[in-house]
């Protein structure tokens, strides 16, 4: 029986019709173009005596925007195709939840980074639209725990908190402590890990084993994820610099994630050839865990890593995270009661604490040496109260953020798994997990033929 | 029987090869490199007193080209593979006369526009390769209404006269009445639109039912279509900002096109779900009516709309487009005799006439307040013999320029739907429809599958 | 039995881990980042007298290197998925190999090319990645020739030497003889199409039929390597451009290579359909000799070929590669014991010669009516040493370089295959070519489900 998903028809349309009439009265009142987009720019130029239009941050960030823009809606939906009967849903509703979380993202952030004090209007430029989709990819992430096992209603009432929690994190580590994290490894990726795997301890299904049928790939399916994993990858040094320092911080943020994950790819082959009797390859493996290595360049890719820097952290997430696969998702379903469909414990949780550290160690031991005078300052940002805030020091925050980010996201992950559990929100039953036919028109030519080949 | 359509063998090869030579000849008659691109660079970059090669065009327009690049080959061509037995063709095809009448835009929009009065030769750069793409996107969206019901040969027919009807209408619209359509509301959707349901109600088949068990999409059709549907959107900010002004316009077009698209998705949902009893979701709506947005956004994309005028664009257009599905297809079939393969009437057609609109309201209401005194000269253009022209003024010549959109679309897609009924063109039979079988080699193995899973 | 394809889980870890703990110990002495990505930039600006981040070649470069990147991974990746049950080996270790093969490269570049002299170190960039993704596209190239048979720490070593030669390869063409190459039709296509043709004579298998019902496509499987297909097509212009001079010469390699490809398409369909007694076409042709035009301007693309030349030779091109399918192929196989699975000889190695050709005689008649004096010099690079040779002998040695390319091409290709031929490698045997499980995990469900639609 589907007793417990029948009010999708109601429930859904309501909450997105209401959410975005919210969203148009909020930007009404609060969101207003920047000065690099308004109509003014012409006079903002002579006033600023910028000769040239290249000056605009435009031109700095778009093609790293549109890279970002990719891997969002491209690159997390069709990961998650991997389902042998999920992927309308997989890529979907992750089309839904994105789409809805930038515009309450713009807000949250904007309310806590980009408001003009004069007017108490939000201005937003490119840079908002990327740091919106960064937001949204937290809260992606967290999906990943729970793909098949929750209805639509409940990924947006996830997202809604997710982002919510996303903005005061961001606000507390990158402002209020002044930490450096341009590719997210903490406020990404461990908050957004730690939140969806807390969500689905607290969901947990003891009789999740009925839809078992539905919970492996075919084919087809696992070719579909690799173009999710491909766009992921490639565009991953796009992620690492999209918001980085303009010139040499861009630059270096490319060249660190491009080699960090080439060596990822290497180590993860090795240990999954390794981990099977016959040597053989698992695709779970090839489509998560070769990307674990700009998880954890998020936070250091800007910093004077040094290439082969770069290759070592690569090469041990790469070990790490398919070991995660192997050893510590079954650990966690079996013992901890977490289940984790794609394994993000693994791809982004994990990771991104690594990549805490190892940003809090690039960190503490930065010197002038290496960076020259204007570049250490440019790259930690360590002007106006904070010029006297040497390295070690710096080390020590990033090191308090990592503990914020995942503060934020077990604290987070706890309460809004508990709103989630409440019988309100449609969650498919446990005999129909993992099954688009809950919530899709589909062929019957289509269900007979599932039916058949399973 | 499969009479009506032998000739091909003959037929596509002789089109192919004549108006392959025929560019060939006019390209060497007629066009040549533009300053930026020509090797004489360097000395008019010293005649005319540039400094940096970043000034060169080619850096501000080319990363928005490649994204427009995808949207047409990746984006239209992917969106079509929705049939069950016609993704061959789909994606086929699309790749064929989008690579002819790229070609014939180039000089069609040359003798028109960029034409040199002193040599009389037409001279190409960055901008004109992204135009020629903007001018095939009004072919491919009529494709998309006779998709499966036409021959090749009918195609590259119709795509030569598209292209043609296409370059006059823009020239009138964007030249002679000076009105602004950077993103092609106008002069792309509502034209391309016009056009390809016009051509398809001359070429109405009242014996198509014979390939119904073909009309339809199955569960990995439905995927790939996705891919098509995502690329779209999330280029479409670049697609809406590729040809505007440099500097806040190209910054303003991004963002509120970024905003449009995301409240087109939410309504888009939430009215699918509204229409099924059991409230679940349409593949169709999805992969179509979330793109409206971006659509109706095209000829205001760089004016002043406020990101929050932008989220009440998308926010309509979506429950317009996704409610043009559920009923006025079916009525425009039913009626009209209008049959509507992939529903461009509600994704391009209608959202292209609010964009119109949209677009004069927005200009009519533009002032110096909103856009300051040299952004309002800036983002309307109105220089020399038009720096008299108000806004006012402007907004009924945007008006104006609708009306010429949808009179050539109307009209040219009636005389080139009869041109396209002559017996010579190797058309499908009504049982051959929608069957890739009938254009390419496919193997005996699949043919017998797809009977099986039928 | 698979006896000889055993030792798979043994040899590709010890492979994978040696090779990435020696590019770590490599990268550790040997390279470091170059002044526009190390944090000492701002101080180089101050020394230099550069006023705006702009101008660092990141900004230059960045668009047209994540083009190239996906035309390296998702490109070629699925491109090769057409056949089958090959799939997930094609993408798979197109992965596999190319992560390996840019860290190598940029090495092996790095010592013939980037090495600071002062210091020892190879100091890198944007522009280092890119050359690094060129010349594994060279490795990815000869893949295509043995796809299906080989085993994937065969293609390791292929692609260990592959690099290796092509980067002495290109050092003599590009260095050694100042040969122009940007798009590298000759060092990267034709050098990539004759090594990877050698090695498959060299490991001819006479019973390769015993594969024969795994050896062709399905129809979801041809619609997956039309991804690669498109995104190669679409990115060819970045790719000719990548690392072209500032200014109009990317300028211009984009527009030659835009014009050539989409002559290419029309060629090609006209060739396929005239090919088979019934007109259909073959998506063998629509997916590889559609790219022929760009392959053949790699050398040309920044020159003065003009509009009309680019679409000469794309017209040539797509006839030619679709010929060399009907004709060529089955006569190296039948013939010369060369079996090309996915006919690399008809997309890169005779499309390269002829790009060679093309360029030669492109450079040997310019002249500076057509290109002025300084454009002449920056578009060939006639400075220093080289400011008195004409550009007659530039055209020799243009012709030079053709000649080296397939020296190294043939006799590396020779020596490999036989290196690739001792029986340590695991190699499938001959009835298991082509076929996944041999080193995939997949579903018993799938592979029932391919044996009943076989």
């Amino acid at each position: 029986s589907t007793h417990s998903n029948t009010n999708i028809r109601i429930k859904l349309p309501v909450v997105c019709f209401t959410w975005q009439i919210a969203m148009i009265i909020l930007f009404g009142v609060f969101v207003r173009y920047d000065s690099e987009s308004d109509a003014h720019w012409p006079e903002t130029m002579i006033q600023n005596n910028i000769t040239s239009n290249t000056e605009n941050d435009f031109y700095y960030r778009y093609p790293s925007f549109q890279d970002v823009h990719v891997m969002i809606f491209v690159g997390f939906g069709f990961l998650m195709t991997f389902l042998k009967r999920y992927s309308f849903s997989a890529v979907g509703f992750n089309f839904l939840i994105a789409s809805f979380g930038i515009q309450w993202a713009l807000l949250m952030q904007g309310w806590f980074g980009s408001l003009d004090p004069s007017t108490g209007k939000i201005l937003i430029g490119v840079e908002n639209l990327i740091n919106a989709d960064f937001c949204v990819a937290g809260c992606l992430i967290a999906f990943g725990a729970v793909l098949g096992k929750v209805s639509p209603v409940q990924l947006l009432v996830m997202t809604l908190f997710g982002v919510t929690l996303f903005a005061v994190e961001e606000y507390i580590i990158l402002e209020l402590l002044h930490v450096k994290d341009a590719g997210g490894s903490m406020v990404i990726h461990a908050f957004g890990g730690y939140y969806g795997l807390t969500i689905s301890r607290v969901l947990y299904r003891p009789r999740i084993h009925q839809s078992k049928h539905l919970q492996g790939s075919v084919y087809q399916s696992d070719v579909f994820a690799m173009i999710g994993t491909l766009f992921l990858w490639m565009f991953w040094p796009s992620f690492n610099s999209a918001i980085a320092y303009h010139g040499d911080g861009q630059h270096r943020a490319v060249i660190n994630t491009y080699l960090c994950l080439a060596a990822s790819v290497l180590t993860t082959v090795a240990i999954s050839s390794l981990s099977q009797k016959t040597g053989k390859l698992d695709m779970v493996h090839i489509q998560n865990s070769t990307l674990a290595g700009g998880v954890a360049l998020g936070t250091a890719a800007e910093f004077m890593v040094s290439p082969y820097g770069a290759l070592i952290v690569g090469f041990l997430c790469g070990i790490l995270s398919t070991m995660g696969y192997i050893f510590i998702s079954p650990f966690l379903e079996k013992n901890l009661k977490i289940h984790d469909t794609c394994g993000i414990h693994n791809l982004h949780a994990m990771p991104g604490l690594i990549g805490g550290i190892v940003g809090a160690i690039t960190a503490a031991t930065a010197n002038e040496l290496d960076y020259g005078k204007q570049g250490l300052i440019n790259t930690f940002g360590l002007t106006g109260k904070l010029q006297s805030r040497s390295p070690s020091t710096q080390g020590g925050y990033q090191a308090a953020g990592i503990c914020v980010a995942l503060a934020f996201g077990i604290v987070g992950g706890a309460i809004v798994g508990g709103i989630l559990r409440l019988p309100i929100w449609g969650d498919p039953a446990d005999e129909n997990c993992y099954d688009d036919e809950v919530y899709w028109e589909v062929s019957t030519t289509d269900t007979q033929h599932l039916h058949y080949i399973l």
